[in-house]
């Protein structure tokens, strides 16, 4: 019952001109926070791609409290939600020291390697309870 | 009581190794919509920004319904939905041809040069509404 | 004998904390700037692709002689240099109004379906000698 | 007498449709590479600006070998190469494994609060020497 967690440094590449990090970068910070999740629970996201399984995002929700700036060490968390049918959801969220920055969750489809949505199957759903 | 549109050709810096737009692209694609929408609307980002006002983004929400392609000539389109005291909610579309690939919105609050929460003034409301 | 242009406005995503345009990014113009002369010249980059060609960067040079500002609506300048076995060359400037501000090239090399080395097929030459 | 190193993990967000780190991303992986090799020969970038010291690149290089593909623990390499004036060169490399794949320069111009290029000072170069 953790969540997993990794450090990021904030590059100046990430940042924009109100001196903070642009919002839509939060969203690939979700994408590696929930990619060493998944590695880290034993299923790295190319070894899906290998059994045949994509993972398209359906939703993504951000909610920005508190800015992060450059060169800050910043600690990103993931845990898995929830599984329904085809869909998994996976919270993320965006730490600087005890502060939370950003907090926010993406849906994802289970797509096969004919793009129809398939559910999502057993060994994906083990390796995401690691973290929950 | 039309939305603002205005077109975008994907570059092959949008895409990635599913062959499509990367999903947090969609959140610049959002803002170069509403930025557009506003200085169509008479009132420039930078105008506002000389003007003391910043709106950093509170929450961003994107649903995706189709990917978007490298080359394709996308339509976005955007338009005001409600403020609330310090936050303003402007929603944005990302269309090709006649089919809605993304959908989502934004809320910004209203800062002043002191970073503190302003309620929206009166001239951004007003640009707002052009677009509704 | 003349360069293709086009305009392109700054937005927030492309900037950092310094104020300016981020100079990853120009490599980003510089790409929009050729595809676009290309498309403009009768060959889209995805024709290309359907062909059976793709055109990878060996080498990519950015000079840097003054910034870009958010919301400046700039002006993209490429045309076609050289041309070299399985290399082809074009150069690529970023103006704001009479300023040039950045200027480089890359050099690409034609590779097709097997991904190995291929001389630059006629019709591509024909396309790039279209602005030099 | 030795580079900097350090890992990185490509995430999907750097790949494009060719199934490889899109071109201009190598400039974020220099920037990366140069930062952390600073910060650990004892000068953060961010205390060179609250010594009131800029870094902008005036040059820009980059060689692409071999791409670099999602999910590869790539490693960064970096080191002084000379100082000239306001001018300071640092190289760059990235390697996958026993592999370079993408080798390159940036020349940075060093200048003051006031904008003006200002010779390095000796902390700068004495930070610079420790990886040459």
């Amino acid at each position: 019952m953790a969540a997993h967690e990794m450090t990021y440094r904030v590059p100046y590449a990430d940042t924009d001109q109100m001196g903070v990090v642009y919002y839509a970068n939060y969203l690939t910070y979700f994408e590696r926070s929930r990619t060493e999740m998944l590695r880290d629970a034993g299923l790295p996201y190319s070894e899906l791609e290998k059994r045949g399984y994509f993972l398209p995002v359906t939703e993504a929700v951000c909610r920005y409290r508190a800015p992060a700036a450059y060169d800050q060490l910043l600690t990103f968390r993931s845990y898995f939600k929830e599984a329904r049918g085809v869909r998994v959801t996976i919270v993320s969220e965006v730490w600087h020291k005890d502060k939370l920055l950003v907090e926010g969750y993406v849906t994802l489809a289970c797509i096969g390697h004919d793009k129809k949505p398939v559910r999502a199957p057993d060994f994906l759903l083990e390796a995401c309870r690691v973290y929950r």
